[in-house]
C-alpha cells in the first residue's frame, strides 16, 4: 500500500508543488484586500459553533477542500496584521521573503538542535547580527526562541544559575537569603511570569516607580535595592526596559547598568520590541549602557518583521546559558570526531530540545532589508506615530497621555462631561467595530487611553491623519448618543 | 516614499504570489529528490565558515537571490528528514497539506493569544480532537506550544501551582516541605530539565529504576514515594511515559495512577510520542490508565506529521492552568461585552503572549488524515520497526537490545571481539556517512545500541530489509578494516 492510499495524499512532488501554488494563491488573495480591507471583523457566532461542534472524521477528505474552507471561513476573520492602520498590540506585517524562506524551512523540517547541519550556522550568524545590532560587544550570541516572553524567562533563568549557582540542582528551597529581581512597574508581564514560573515569586519581584514620562526611577531603583541589601535580602537581577510596551519609552539604561554593577546585579534589558532602536545613530543617547547588558531580549518578530515566531535571547557570555540549560539526553551521544557532529548543540542553550529551522525566516529577511533599510523603516515608523500625536496635541477634543520614545502613541478623546475612562473604553470598542484601524489600550496615572504601536511598513503620515480623524468622529459621535 | 522603496520588495501581491510561488518550486525540488536521496550529508567546512563570516549587508538584495541561496547552500545540508529511511531522534515528514496550511497562517500573521478571532476557536477544536484521541474525559482540554520540552513544562508547572498552591506567588522558598517529583531512568530529559527551570531542583527528581523492558518498576516507584513521605518529604507528582524516548515502551499507567491516588500526586503522562497511540484499538491494554491523567503531553510534529513546532499539553482541568499562568496585561484590558473579546485568551494558559496560529497546520493535517487514516499510518510505522527486530533477531551477527511497544527499535552488531560498544559507535557514524538511511544511538543497560524510530509515512516493509543490509554489509567491513 503506498503512502497516498493510507490517507497522505499529494506526495507526488507536481501535486506537492500544486497544493503549495494554491496556498499561494490564497495568500495572495488575502494580501491583496489586506492593506486596505477593514482592520478587523468578529467572525459569526454561528461560524464559532460550527467549528467547535466538528469532531475529528473518522476518513480524511482532500487537501483542496481544507485550504478552499480555510479561506472562506478563516481568513476573514483573522486580526488584520498587516492593515495599512494596524497598530495593535505589538504585531507587525511580515515581510514577504520571510514567508518564502518559511515555506522552504516548513518543508525542510529539520531539527535544529545540534549537528553539523548548516541550520546550526545559519542561527549562530544570525545571532552574531542581533547582537551587534544592539551593540554588544564580540562574542555576545544566543538564540532563537518563540518570542519575548520566552526570550525573557531563559535570560532570567541563566541569571539566576549564575548569582544563585547550583539553584538549578538543589532548587530554591537551598537558597538561604531571599533573591529580588528588580523592574519598573511598566516593565512588561512577562517578567512578572518568568519569575513566577523560575520559583523565585511574585514577592521576589519589586517594582520600582516610574518618572513622569514611565522611565524607571533610578534613584528609587538604588534606594530599593540599598534597604533590601540591608534587610538581609539577595538582589540578583536588574531588568530595564528598551521600549515599554505602553509606551515605548528607553529606561535609563547606563545608569540602571552601575545600580547592577554597584550591586553585584545581572542586568537584563528586555527590548523584546525596542532593543532594535539602538542602531538608529540619532537615538545613541537613548541607548547609552545597552552594551553593558549581561543579557538583551530581542524579538525579530516584532520591528525586524519577521513572520511568527521569532524571539531572541543575547547573552554576553554564552557559557551562561550552557549553565542552565545544557543537558545532553543520552541518545544525542555522539563521537567529538563523528560526521554528525557540528559547531554546538543549540538545545544546550536553552529550554527547547526540538527546534524548527527558525533562523532561516531571520536570516532572510535581515538579509533583504538591510541594515539602511531597517533604519528607514523604522524612522518612518516613529515619524507616523509621531505625526499622530502632534495632531492630537493640536485637537481640542483630543489629549496625548504620554511621551514616546520609539513608535507608540497614547491619546484620548475628552468628552465634555461623565466618565472620561468609560467613555474612552467604548471609543475603543467602536474604533473595532468600525475598522478602519485597529488600535488597542492602556491605563497609564489612571488615565484610560487609545494606544497604537506603529510597526508597520505599509503606514505613512497619511494614516496618522485617517487615525485621528477616526478617534474625532467616532467620539463626536458617542458623544452625541450619550445621555 | 513607498514601502518598496524603503527596503521591502515584493509588495504588490502579484509579486508577492510569484515570490511564493518561487519557494513552492525550491520546496517541490527538494520534495522529489529527498525520498531516495541521501538521508544525511555534512555541509563543506568552507561553506560553514561563509556562511559565519558574512556580516548583516547594509543595503538588503533581491528576495529572489536569496531563495536562490537557500536552495544552492542550505537545502542540501539539512537533515534528510522525509527520506524513506530517516528514523533518527524522533522526527517525522510534514503532510503536505500542514506546510499548505502554515504558509497561509504565516501570511495572516495572527496573534493568537486570544480575542474573538476564528484562530481562538480552532485551537480550542483541535484540542478536544486531541484529548480525545488520547482517551481523556469530555472537557479536557490545553494549548498548544512549540514541543515536548514545552508541553512537560507547562504541565509540570500547573501540578506545582495545583500541589503547592500560592508558591506561584511566594516563591519555593516558602515551601514547608521538600517537594519531590517522580519520573523513570527511562524519562525524557525535559523532565528534569522542567523540574530544574520550575525551580524544584534535580535532586527533587526521583528517577524510579526500570524493568528489564525499560518500564517503570511500579513496585520500586510506590515504595520510594512511600519512604519519601515517611522521611517527612512531599510527594506531588509522578510522570510516566507512553512511549519512552529510547526503546517506546509504554509505562504501567494504571498502576502508576493507582500510586499517585494513594498518595496525593498529580499523575502526568508523558506521551510526547506516543500517547497517540491509546487510539489504537489494538493496544488499549498497554495504555490502559492515561484516562485518569492529570495532564498528557503529546507532539502533533511528531507521529500525526505536522510541520514543527506543534507540541500540546493536555490537562483534565484547564482551570489548573490559569491558576498557573493567567496574567492578563493591562494594555490587554477589555470590557466583557466587546467586539473584540473571544472565548478565551489562551495566553492566561500558558507561558506565551504572542502565539504563531499554529492550530491552523494541526487542523488541517488532522482533518486530511482522519483517525482511520491515522490508524493505519501508525500500524505501518510500528510494522516496519517490528520487521527490522525481526529480522535483526534472524540475523547470526546482530542483537536486539531491548523490546519495544511502538515503532522503536534498538539492535547492535556483534563483531568477532574488541569492544562492542566502541565498535557499534563507530558503526553508527559510518551509517551517517553512507547516507542509505539515518538512525541515532542510544545506550541501554550499558550496550550501546543503533537505535531507529519509525515516524515516517514514505517507510515501507522493503526499507527495513535495507536498514537491516545496511548495518551488516557497514559493519562486516569495519570488521575487516579493524586492526
Amino acid at each position: 500500500m503506498t503512502a497516498s492510499q493510507r490517507g497522505v495524499p499529494d506526495l507526488d512532488p507536481r501535486d506537492f508543488r500544486d497544493l503549495l501554488r494554491y496556498a499561494a494563491d490564497v495568500a495572495m488573495r488575502h494580501w491583496e484586500r489586506l492593506p486596505d480591507g477593514a482592520a478587523y471583523v468578529r467572525p459569526p457566532d454561528a461560524l464559532v459553533a460550527a467549528v467547535r461542534a466538528q469532531p475529528l472524521p473518522a476518513r480524511g477528505m482532500s487537501s483542496r477542500e481544507i485550504l478552499d474552507r480555510i479561506e472562506r471561513d478563516f481568513v476573514p476573520y483573522r486580526l488584520g496584521v498587516g492593515q495599512r492602520r494596524w497598530w495593535g498590540f505589538i504585531n507587525s506585517p511580515p515581510h514577504p521573503v520571510g514567508i518564502a524562506a518559511d515555506l522552504i524551512a516548513t518543508t525542510l523540517k529539520n531539527n535544529c538542535a545540534g549537528t553539523s547541519q548548516i541550520a546550526v550556522t545559519v542561527e549562530l550568524t544570525v545571532m552574531d547580527w542581533l547582537a551587534r545590532l544592539v551593540g554588544l560587544p564580540a562574542g555576545s550570541n544566543g538564540l532563537l526562541v518563540s518570542g519575548g516572553s520566552m526570550a525573557n524567562l531563559v535570560a532570567l533563568a541563566a541569571c539566576r544559575e549564575a548569582k544563585l549557582p547550583g539553584t538549578r540542582r538543589r532548587g530554591l528551597r537551598s537558597a538561604t537569603g531571599q533573591p529580588t529581581v528588580y523592574a519598573s512597574t511598566e516593565a512588561h508581564s512577562c517578567i512578572v511570569r518568568a519569575v513566577e514560573l523560575l520559583g523565585l515569586g511574585t514577592e521576589a519581584l519589586r517594582l520600582v516607580p516610574v518618572d513622569g514620562e514611565y522611565r524607571m526611577d533610578v534613584r528609587a531603583l538604588r534606594e530599593t535595592v540599598a534597604a533590601d541589601r540591608a534587610a538581609g535580602l539577595e538582589p540578583i537581577c536588574i531588568v530595564a526596559s528598551a521600549g515599554t510596551v505602553n509606551t515605548g519609552v528607553v529606561d535609563p539604561l547606563n545608569a540602571a547598568a552601575d545600580v547592577a554593577r554597584e550591586y553585584g546585579c545581572w542586568f537584563h534589558v528586555d527590548g523584546a520590541y525596542g532593543a532594535v532602536g539602538a542602531a538608529l545613530p540619532e537615538l545613541a543617547g537613548l541607548y547609552r549602557g545597552i552594551e553593558r547588558a549581561d543579557s538583551v531580549a530581542l524579538d525579530p518578530h516584532k520591528w525586524l518583521y519577521v513572520p511568527y515566531e521569532a524571539g531572541a535571547t543575547l547573552v554576553r557570555d554564552p557559557a551562561t546559558l550552557r549553565a542552565m540549560f545544557a543537558h545532553r539526553a543520552e541518545y544525542l551521544a555522539l563521537e567529538q570526531d563523528s560526521y554528525l557532529e557540528g559547531p554546538v548543540w543549540i538545545s544546550d542553550l536553552g529550554p527547547q530540545l526540538t527546534r524548527e529551522f527558525r533562523a532561516l525566516k531571520v536570516w532572510a529577511v535581515m538579509q533583504a532589508v538591510g541594515l539602511e533599510g531597517y533604519r528607514e523603516l523604522w524612522r518612518s515608523d516613529i515619524a507616523v506615530a509621531r505625526e499622530v500625536a502632534r495632531r492630537a496635541r493640536e485637537h481640542p477634543k483630543l489629549e496625548v497621555v504620554a511621551a514616546t520614545d520609539l513608535s507608540c502613541f497614547c491619546v484620548r478623546y475628552m468628552p465634555r462631561g461623565g466618565d472620561v475612562n468609560a467613555f474612552n473604553r467604548t471609543l475603543l470598542d467602536h474604533t473595532h467595530r468600525d475598522g478602519r484601524m485597529f488600535i488597542s489600550g492602556t491605563t497609564l496615572g489612571g488615565k484610560f487611553a487609545l494606544r497604537g504601536c506603529v510597526t508597520n511598513y505599509r503606514s505613512g503620515l497619511e494614516d496618522a491623519q485617517i487615525c485621528i480623524d477616526t478617534i474625532v468622529e467616532l467620539g463626536e459621535r458617542l458623544e452625541r448618543e450619550s445621555p
